[in-house]
């Protein structure tokens, strides 16, 4: 995954220059900031919220502890210090240029420097620095916190060693940086979006579809398969068994046709801008902004978690982050004397159209909580491949009370018994600050040998804390609800 | 939903036809299709079993019988007797003129005739048709049994009423018709899509980037976004507080600047078709088209099931889907005396990067199978609204072997016993042509009052149907992991 760096500086703090601050501080990496704006603190606060909210629900893996915030009163406070300085001021070449070479001279000179630019060239960006090797473009895609795609690029004084240490710092916090290897203005996602919004554009001013319209010509059909390929691989498919070139050539014709027509550049006279800014509420429904991007964060990480199941593109991202954070995160001590205590949130996705949270999610929420008590017993990803794992071979449970979206959950676990195949525990669900339990799940699990495909006994270094554990929760009282049956009785 | 027609004719069984026709037959629609091609059959049969073999990781609810399969000698014999006749001929204006002739000769004078057309006039293709009034554009994106979309866009002789009985045909197998309002070249989707692919080509033919990039720079990017928001929402939301005017007036004047480069259209020689082609290839890495179609639709259904946990675009299409299978499927007959059968197919997403299928997920065919008997019990969606619900109390699994990806499984549930109350269930899941079961679930419902929101009797109807089961399900013997408790003892 790379090394994450300890600290970064960063410089502005909109709607960009915040989610790098809230990525950075979620992924465990002290944040510097410098924007001259009054309201700087209060509006990163709010895309903070954003993301913490959405990564809440994104990954149940254990998050790093938060990186700590800190304002700066300058460019070159921000820099001082820090092992990577991220700018995401206005798109003026010179303010950037400006910002760029006063944190330049507060910085160690190995540091590297990269651009959030969406348009500027790298190489103009660089013009007026001391060491314009060290600069690179990084440009990402809003919200910064749960989009992986970030776009490097170096200027022709930059030195190839800067925008691979670049691409190594957006790997560590869960990116996907994607060289670009020829400087132009756009690079290339942005050339590509703008595109369809010139043609969007177009057809709003032309009255053949609305706003909405052309938004649900989008997400309705080939939107969903731009989550997962692209433009080339989808035509390819088209193409069928002789591929590409026969989609060129059986199509190409046709598509040739469209091809000549509005290619101009609408211009954004006041008759326009007026007519999709009314479209544009009108779509909106009175939704205020934080609403919107709260669905939007819910679809994202619905969409990440769905194609993580098929560890495709930037699912495949997603896994390999959570493998990088269950890693660090896994301590093997022993965990004390009381029930091990595993929080969680529940995702708005959890919830199905009659407002109710399937049982099975109960079980899954159980299912994490013993995978995190494995995790602090020593079965870690080596143990996992080499020795073995603990399989659930009996669950009994007990519903009590219903979960909403959204609620802030921990489940108690409670060793309940040990030999040296099997573990007996009894796990206790209950929203944050409430006592009464909303379910409980007995389990009994058998250890399975990675050698022999059969039960065996665990290895003596997991054994040793599973019966450390066992012993020392002999103390607490038995949960009334162990040994049940279901019967009508 | 709309009702459903009992049987379409197809004029062409290419890629778009046949994926016409995998949608009407999996909707229990009866399907004749006209394709002059010797090859039609074995291509359509491959359409058909990729539509299948989706379907059944999209979705469990009850899908209808599917419906038959025949093929026609002429257009005319696929048109005779249809409900709905949809043509999906190439691009060529005579070729679809004289397709739509024939066929219209052959056809009742109420039937609506529909053209898959992705970019000709409607105007044009029904200038030969004796009742143009019934002909409209509906205009599907691949593959058609899984995307929503379908444009429908009349044209100057089009009745309104043939866009709105059109619209309904789709709405009744699942799709999202988007009327368009004014007749243009490439109607709406098509001019977005061609305006992307022109400046990807560029980008290929300058070198800037190689296709696997521009897809990449895409899927881990906006692509995400396009899946459930287009590109107005997105920038209304970047906007922020302000929303469209002030984006517009921010980012304007940035954007105008690449919008004013490369918007003529890359001529396509044979060098830059060798390149594509080239790069094409080294981008599938050997995937055949078949492996590339099938992970395409997993990707879809992934993401179209994650956004019905959002209740949104095309998710919410899906979910409204489902909601008539099932009010359609449900019998209120009891089942007879043997235990009651749900049959289901495990999906590539419930494999996690382990390769094993979480301990929760068997809990999630366990409840299907419970709300798949409730249904047949008469707990349907009127039920859920106005009289109540079974929720499960307490569940008992057992373990007894694991499943795998695409597993056709299929779970045997019998009655217990019953009160006016309470529903005693025993699942046993196995997979399809196995005796041994791989996991059984014992559970306990209580009946829940919509009224009062609290345990109560069911409605006498229901009760009735679940006495009766209960009744015949006592004849059965009782399962031996029945009553269980767990212990290490």
């Amino acid at each position: 995954m790379g090394e994450r760096p300890a600290s970064v500086g960063l410089l502005g703090g909109g709607v960009i220059g915040a989610g790098w601050a809230a990525r950075f501080l979620l992924n465990g990496v002290d944040v510097r900031l410098y924007d001259p704006d009054p309201e700087a603190g209060r509006k990163v606060g709010e895309v903070l919220e954003l993301a913490r909210r959405a990564y809440g629900l994104l990954t149940l893996a254990p998050l790093p502890q938060e990186g700590a915030l800190t304002f700066a009163a300058s460019p070159e406070e921000a820099a001082e210090g820090a092992d990577f300085v991220q700018e995401s001021a206005p798109e003026r070449p010179e303010l950037k240029q400006e910002l760029l070479a006063a944190a330049e001279r507060a910085s160690d000179p190995n540091v590297v420097f990269c651009s959030s630019t969406s348009g500027l060239r790298p190489t103009e960006l660089q013009a007026r620095m001391e060491r314009p090797e060290r600069l690179a473009v990084g440009h990402p895609f809003n919200p910064v916190y749960l989009l992986p795609l970030v776009e490097v690029c170096g200027g022709e004084r930059t030195a190839p060693e800067t925008v691979e240490r670049a691409a190594a710092v957006y790997r560590s916090v869960g990116m996907h940086p994607l060289v670009i290897r020829r400087e132009i203005d756009g690079f290339v996602a942005d050339r590509l979006l703008e595109a369809l919004w010139r043609e969007a554009l177009w057809l709003v001013h032309d009255d053949v579809a609305t706003v909405a319209e052309v938004d649900d010509a989008i997400r309705y059909g080939a939107g969903l398969r731009w989550a997962f390929m692209g433009t080339f691989l989808t035509y390819r498919i088209a193409g069928g068994e002789a591929g590409m070139r026969h989609f060129i050539a059986q199509f190409g014709p046709a598509l040739q046709w469209p091809w000549t027509k509005l290619v101009d550049v609408p211009e954004l006279t006041a008759e326009l801008v007026d007519k999709i800014a009314a479209q544009s509420d009108e779509q909106a429904a009175g939704s205020p902004v934080r609403e919107l991007e709260q669905w939007r964060d819910d679809c994202i990480v619905a969409l990440l978690q769905g194609l993580r199941g098929e560890d495709t593109g930037a699912g495949a991202t997603l896994a390999s982050w959570e493998r990088s954070l269950l890693d660090g995160g896994r301590g093997v001590q022993a965990p004390g004397g009381g029930p091990v205590l595993h929080e969680s949130r529940i995702p708005a996705a959890w919830v199905d159209y009659n407002g109710h949270v399937h049982e099975s999610r109960y079980l899954q929420l159980f299912g994490d909580a013993t995978d995190a008590l494995l995790g602090r017993l020593g079965v870690d990803a080596e143990y996992l491949t080499s020795d073995g794992s603990y399989f659930t071979v009996e669950t009994h449970l007990s519903h009590l009370g219903e979960l909403h979206a959204g609620d802030a959950v921990h489940v108690a676990t409670q060793v309940l018994g040990a030999d040296e195949k099997r573990l007996h525990l009894f796990h206790t669900l209950r929203r944050h600050g409430a006592d009464a339990p909303l379910a409980t799940a007995e389990q009994m699990l058998l250890h399975v040998d990675a050698v022999t495909g059969r039960a065996g006994p665990a290895r003596d270094a997991v054994r040793d804390r599973v019966a450390s554990l066992a012993d020392a929760h002999s103390a607490l009282p038995r949960p009334d609800r162990a040994g049940r049956r279901i019967a009508l009785g």
